[in-house]
């Protein structure tokens, strides 16, 4: 926790605290390595799993209602450091708030739309997730729903 | 699913590791508690602010050029040991993963999409964020992306 003159120091303690994250499940897929995956899961019709750890099976109950799900999930292997980046076939450098790329700032947590496929237990078959065999930890899965709809994004 | 012999001990490792996470900002908003804050910030014309902590500055270069930003913050009143749930106007309990509940599964990372409106220094005013004042620390911004477009969501 950095002390910074600008804040009290209630907000900084709010703000500022450190926190600890445990997976909820992993990512089983064909892609081994960084160099194997696309740059975005949504260009590829590329199947994965999705498997949740056995604790958290009750809150995959009536999940395959679910037709997206929103993932969320840890990069551990991207770039922490970078806070501004190139994005593939560009040439102008953008801020990583203002880019998709999978380095962040800590914490580098990848967000992934994916189609539902199937549920087994504990294990989703998604379509559209680029994340690396064995290596993200999924921290969270949510449905997509309308209100993440928006009816332009001619900026971005 | 007690399926633990599937998996050898090194993906275990992998998976279950846990890491920290450092916020890279924090929200102002006119709700003060919980109760004070709309359903789903989308369903509101609120507008809030979010400050970026100073060393990250450089991360939100050419963010105005958004219109939407992704936001994911931590949920840091939420709680943690609910793995089902019954939505509000509704009657029939689901697995948190299937809904979009602040209730999550350790942790409990809030993802929110907002209308960016302007961008001032380290400070982004946005509408639709449904955060209590001073309280979530935010962990990463993104732009909205076409490719977070789905075509259907019926089943959700």
């Amino acid at each position: 926790m950095q002390k910074k003159g600008t804040t009290s120091a209630e907000e900084e303690h709010v703000s500022r605290e450190e926190f600890t994250l445990r997976p909820v499940g992993r990512v089983k897929s064909s892609y081994a390595t960084p160099a194997d995956a696309p740059r975005q899961g949504r260009l590829s019709d590329q199947v994965s799993e999705i498997h949740i750890f056995p604790e958290y099976r009750d809150a995959l109950y009536t999940v395959e209602k679910c037709n997206q799900l929103v993932v969320l999930c840890w990069f551990d292997r991207a770039e922490r450091t970078l806070l501004r980046a190139t994005p593939p076939g560009q040439t102008t450098e953008r801020g990583v708030f203002s880019i998709r790329s999978p380095a962040r700032p800590n914490p580098p947590i990848a967000l992934e739309l994916v189609d539902l496929i199937q549920v087994k237990g504990t294990v989703l078959t998604v379509r559209g997730l680029d994340a690396i065999d064995n290596t993200p930890p999924v921290l969270d899965i949510k449905p997509f729903i309308d209100l993440d709809r928006v009816q332009q994004t001619k900026k971005a």
